[in-house]
């Protein structure tokens, strides 16, 4: 049995004036999509529970299997997966800042006047040298403007106090534990050896010597927050025994999937944004179901436009999407079951991440079929599946694999 | 008020080609089944939870309001309810395989030459003998081929190892207590001089005597695993003030349901197969309706036919049980409610269990009546019930009755 499951991120919405009060959903036109929706079976689902918005995070964790409540680090070890670090479990990792600090730890400006990408990036590639300290491995990626992600990888404990003071003119404090671990005594020294070191290479960069002559804030320190500390999430493989890919254009998915075990695979062209290649994610994705048993396809750009608040582009985005299945579709055997769904409903009308469930729809081999006839928030709360929550997904689609284990006797 | 709760045990299934790409309670033709889900309230029901497929004790365990999660004590006690035999609370169960044991404690094959049933029978009738051994009551009954099962009652404890190495050419173990109770002490030690006062038996019987002789291995051991504690099931009683009786042929079934406090009523040609007497079921279950409130009338045959993969004969079957219905059904008063589901899906696909939720309808005095007309897996999704959890069906059957507690005021 070959399972593809069809991640449209964000895909849920509500109704907009622009769309004559329907959905993006509701007002494209998806043939393709409404196909499935009428061979199989329908239904809702909550990523987490009603009501309740979910990041992306927290969302691809509970509709892999694992109750975010559970295996949640918070946001340190989820931007280190996003900006492409690959984490091992024990690991921990802090979102940090370039920070403005006078004196020997009043910090003046948190963000150092919010220095270009450019610029930190520089800052992080000197630090980078710094590649371990009093054993601990040491990883610092930049991501964006003043911000990157610092990996600590050894004998760490995420049980430390954050660095960043969390508003300007205030003092940082050096790490702390905040147990009586030795990890935890160890990690505070070590991290504390390591930003003295940072501060060091900074106050001395040419970039900040240009911003001090410019009357710039120079970014002279970074400042840690958010430990946490790599989950281990049981691989796919020894929950269900299955052989899983994810196929994604942005690094948190496949970071995630990374984490559950899941091989990686690329799609030349796939961007994780409106202009990404949707040829060749999918046909990337049937060529990756002829060596796996499961093919996990992440497309971000309806999350993308709902934030942008522009459901006219979400719902031709979705066109898209559907116009190449009903040109190309092609189940690669007799044993073979789609899932399309989302990871949260995203609001056209806020640009933000809501708590109303998404629509799923599971469609091949052994999937029961209901009357639901359309692909989309209201039509699929009349369908087979009920309402479901976003742990139990990969179970309802392993179980129809006949790979779960039977509880009993 | 009176309760029938009809179980049609692996009523749900998946689609069958052989039915037109239907299941076979969507393919019957079942005039009465769906004249009660026309005029009832229908919905979808998860034993335990969405793609978790269930075994016969975990599924009834649930449907009868215990949390199998709390309450199911692993495959020792259910083997032994399913061989008949009354567990108390506190009971101490085992599986038993007999076996050839070489000198001391090296296991040369676990099944003994896969010994047959009968002669498996008169060593256990022998060892059956023994009653009793340091203050423990001792009852060993024999279930089909080598296998049998092994109940110690009295201050005993389940915290004692397995002696069957599960694997030909290892030693077995004598057994141990796995913690620190003097009750695993004690029952470890009684165990162990049980089981050698039953090799001294083995060793000398006629059965064993004739197998040496012809070449063929000894059944001269006993091999205890699984041992599991009987759990107290809070009866229907104390929680809901009810008086309850079960009907069913197959053993299990009985003893699941005497555990949680119901009286057994046997019905003449109940055996728990597709050629059971289904008349002597049913008019036996509406006799005793007249002394109890609430009858659990179990039916085996469609969980028969779903692992023979015979949608057919589940589909024709189902038929069979509707016809007596259609031609006999008599309310035995006004304040009346049958509930008819089952305790998991049996899927004709692939002979197993799965974890797809089975259809529930609820039809009589009080039940709201929705616009479902059809009892099956995919109509009941739109019923006035939603998709409800195994645990839930005895609260929202005795509320009906009147005979849950508030809680709160």
């Amino acid at each position: 049995m070959k399972i593809l499951l069809i991640l449209l991120d964000g895909v849920g919405d509500r109704p907009s004036k622009v769309l004559n009060g329907l959905t993006p959903l509701q007002a494209a036109r998806i043939p393709f999509l409404n196909g499935l929706a009428r061979e199989g079976a329908n239904g809702l689902m909550d990523p987490v529970s009603p009501g309740i918005p979910v990041g992306s995070d927290t969302g691809h964790l509970a509709i892999l299997g694992y109750d975010p409540y559970k295996y949640y680090p918070g946001r340190g070890p989820f931007e280190a997966l996003g900006a492409g670090i690959r984490l091992k479990p024990g690991d921990v990792a802090f979102r940090c800042n370039f920070a403005t600090v006078s004196g020997d730890t009043k910090v003046v400006d948190r963000r150092a006047g919010r220095i270009s990408s450019q610029e930190a990036a520089q800052l992080v590639e000197a630090l980078s040298e710094v590649k371990e300290v009093d054993g601990v491995e040491v990883i610092l990626k930049h991501t964006v403007e003043h911000r990157s992600v610092l990996v600590l990888r050894g004998e760490v404990s995420d049980k430390i106090t954050d660095v960043d003071p969390h508003k300007d003119n205030l003092d940082f404090v050096w790490p702390k534990p905040t147990d009586e671990t030795r990890e935890a005594k160890w990690t505070a020294e070590a991290l504390t050896k390591l930003l003295r070191r940072y501060r060091e290479i900074l106050e001395a960069h040419p970039v900040n010597i240009k911003r001090r002559e410019a009357g710039l804030p120079t970014a002279n320190m970074l400042l840690p927050r958010g430990a946490g500390m790599m989950p281990s999430l049981p691989p796919l493989s020894v929950r269900f025994g299955v052989k899983g890919a994810v196929i994604a254009g942005a690094a948190l998915y496949k970071g995630v999937c990374s984490s559950a075990g899941m091989d990686v695979v690329e799609a030349p062209g796939a961007t994780g944004t409106l202009n990404t290649d949707l040829n060749s994610k999918f046909k990337t994705a049937f060529e990756t179901l002829r060596n796996y048993d499961f093919v996990f396809l992440h497309i971000k750009g309806t999350d993308t436009a709902a934030h942008d608040k522009d459901p006219l582009t979400k719902a031709s985005f979705l066109e898209k999407i559907d116009a190449w299945f009903t040109k190309n579709f092609n189940p690669p055997g007799a044993e073979f079951i789609i899932c399309v769904t989302g990871d949260h409903t995203t609001s056209s009308l806020s640009g933000e991440h809501r708590g109303d469930p998404v629509p799923v729809l599971i469609w091949g081999y052994g999937v029961r079929i209901d009357p639901v006839d359309r692909f989309n928030e209201v039509d699929a709360a009349r369908g087979a599946l009920g309402r479901i929550k976003g742990t139990d997904l990969m179970n309802i689609l392993m179980d129809l694999a006949n790979k779960t284990e039977k509880f009993g006797e």
